[in-house]
């Protein structure tokens, strides 16, 4: 087996465990359906992948703990994206290539779904602390930061509510705080400072959602999953509104070299810099992927 | 001041406290008035009254984190009420006597408020142990428990979803569980063991749904902040259909009795027991009060 296949399975399995025992009676059978529906088969994983990178090149000397931090932060994603597909929000009838949680299970079954995994992320931090409880404060205050108010996720959505937003701000709330989280659970999952680790976070959220606008352009519905389109559609900010398929390009190009400098020295560091530059090579379009130096 | 004003000024400066960072730009001004809006003024309260009842009768070794357990429970029922009321669950038009979150501010930022508000209860939690790690994974692992799947206030919105419905399987899950998570976290918040608590949680929970069966039926507008029959229109299960309106003050009372009876002994035993039985006497309907022993 590969090592892109053992993480790839290190992260299913962290993610199987967790939902198994939130799937038992007395749960609901169709939420319990759904949280699954919505977990499985993923994305491409990118966040907990980045996770995992960061902690094995901090030695990793707690694999456990690593594998609950991976988890939440892919739970927190997905509820995110249930949520976001909602009817009040985006409307979104496919998702990774099938129906949306609300068009498969019905718009109730997804808010709870949602709801549901948001908690199960940090039922799974503490589950997986219970021998370490010292990292437990500050990895669920790193995922709170990145989910909530005023810094995560829901800060990010809610400025789609407001008619005055700031662009950059709005993609860092709504994409970047989430790779924030990332990297720095990562690092605390493995006995280390976050702070160091907070700009490459940053940096790989940035070109994540760069190359999200991108592919949202130029990309294919094999690819994505999803119709493309969609941020014009449903008048939202992008990159390339701003500036153009060429110049979100040359922004992608410049924030992925920025991210592979900002590697702090650690133990694993020659390895994390090849994960990063092999994940940038599969952020740029196809057609601009040789701009990877 | 009265004792009991103590307690609700005590509650209010912990969640007002909780709230105010969350406020803070860069969160978008909807949500962030949405979700004081959610909070403020509240109900009762009878939720972290109950879990700083328990922990002052355990001897509330460390206040802040009672406070913060408190809060937390507080903020995940303000939640599940926020996304209950949204119109593909029971579509409310009042909560607590003015306009539902999802009327004020809209669908979207109502969806928003609940995810923030939960992710607060949770980020809340981590910094009142922040100096005291040892107490965390607990709290967290009975406030997951309480509100996600199997046992949780989600499982318990999600059988409402199904055709097949156990009533009292319902009732423990939708209402008893966060009874249970606040004479548990209120123990654990002052250092104690939570297994004996289980059964006071679960009996004021129980008595807490048999009494609000009923004010759906015989309570006025003005005591219930929401127009009542609400259970009849929305055809969920009730103890009053069930067993009368007799019926249920009978059990109510049973349940009651039951209640104080399972208190455990604790240096604040007689206090604690004051406390029940006097919250007893608010649940019963006004003609009714004379039958809590």
């Amino acid at each position: 087996m590969t090592k892109a296949n053992n993480i790839q399975e290190r992260i299913n399995i962290a993610l199987s465990q967790t939902l198994r025992s939130a799937k038992d009676l007395p749960a609901p059978p169709k939420v319990a359906a759904a949280i699954d529906y919505a977990v499985f088969p993923g994305g491409a994983r990118v966040r907990p992948r980045l996770c995992l990178a960061v902690a094995e090149a901090c030695g990793d000397d707690f694999p456990k703990i690593t594998d609950t931090a991976a988890a939440a932060i892919e739970l927190m994603h997905c509820a995110s994206l249930v949520h976001d597909d909602l009817p009040c929000f985006d409307n979104a009838a496919l998702r990774r290539g099938k129906p949306t949680v609300h068009r498969a299970f019905g718009e109730t079954v997804a808010v709870l779904a949602g709801d549901a995994l948001i908690i199960l992320a940090f039922e799974n931090l503490a589950k997986g602390c219970m021998k370490c409880p010292d990292r437990l404060p500050s990895l669920i205050r790193m995922l709170t930061k990145s989910s909530g108010l005023p810094f995560g996720i829901c800060s990010g959505q809610g400025w789609e509510s407001e008619k005055k937003i700031n662009l950059s701000a709005y993609h860092q709330l709504k994409t970047g705080s989430l790779f924030v989280a990332a990297t720095c659970m990562g690092a605390v999952s493995a006995g280390e400072d976050p702070e160091p680790w907070v700009e490459l976070g940053a940096r790989v959220g940035e070109a994540f959602q760069v190359a999200d606008d991108l592919k949202d352009v130029v990309g294919q519905l094999d690819e994505l999953g999803k119709p493309k389109g969609q941020d014009a559609i449903n008048s939202r900010p992008s990159a390339v509104s701003e500036l153009g398929v060429e110049g979100a390009i040359d922004r992608l190009q410049g924030i992925l070299s920025g991210a592979i400098a900002s590697i702090p020295a650690c133990p694993g560091e020659a390895q994390l810099c090849e994960i990063i530059r092999h994940q940038a090579k599969q952020l740029m379009p196809s057609f601009a992927a040789d701009k990877v130096l």
